[in-house]
């Protein structure tokens, strides 16, 4: 709850730093490229984490093992692509928006979780997969789930 | 370690904000001085909590209830005052500080975890206790320890 409240200071912060949302948005993917770069490496050196050898396995390796560490949730993952490189995690609950009833009407653009995206992007990075991640729905925005995509961009081997 | 590099993030954010650390640090005391006002309900929800009797026992349940909770560690508790209404919470680590080895030379006034001040401030005024909290020493500053100092502003009863 100190993480998620401090979380809720962060965006609150860059609210007033920032009129506009993907102004917004896009500090807090930055903001959390630069926590995955550095959280891959506590990633590696815990003991369950072991080498993947597919996007599905990474994907599920992301919301089995990263998730359920940090955030302390199991998202659900789909593949939603033919070519085999596009995965959406399902997130049932997001501890993150404990505290957030809604957002504000002048925030409507707000990608509140933003950092999260950031993070999976970062730490992936390190690991030598280059990847799009964002949300796809999310709940604060009246979609039934909040569901973040993620698009490996080199062809699986 | 994800709540850690957040809230190194935040920092970052407020140093580049504010010119000045001073108000950095005030600002930190106030963010956690809101997270402290919405915390308390989540910390008095939990079974371990009970009422305290003296400020003794209130310095006692912060270091060995509070901080165990939210920050997994456990600080000792001094009292500091013939008066008994000031005490000082000593932490040999600080998690909070994990990713960071020093303050830039043109930062050496910031409080980098200035936060939780206002956080037990905040926290404490909602039980109708007010307090001041600073940071009297400090690590990340050369200090042999990080201490923060609670001094209960009513006289015991």
């Amino acid at each position: 709850e100190l993480f998620v409240l401090t979380y809720g200071a962060l965006v609150a912060q860059l609210c007033k730093d920032y009129e506009n949302d993907e102004d917004v948005n896009t500090c807090l993917d930055r903001m959390g490229y630069g926590i995955g770069v550095r959280l891959i490496d506590d990633f590696l050196a815990r003991s369950a984490v072991k080498k993947c050898r597919s996007y599905s396995e990474t994907a599920d390796m992301i919301a089995q093992v990263a998730f359920k560490t940090y955030l302390g949730i199991t998202p659900s993952v789909s593949c939603s692509s033919a070519a085999g490189n596009e995965f959406s995690l399902i997130l049932d609950k997001n501890p993150l928006v404990d505290f957030v009833e809604e957002l504000p009407a002048e925030r409507a653009s707000l990608c509140y979780c933003n950092l999260l995206c950031g993070v999976i992007r970062g730490a992936l990075e390190m690991v030598h997969l280059e990847a799009e991640v964002t949300f796809l729905q999310d709940r604060l925005k009246g979609d039934a789930v909040t569901e973040i995509g993620i698009t490996f961009l080199r062809k699986p081997e």
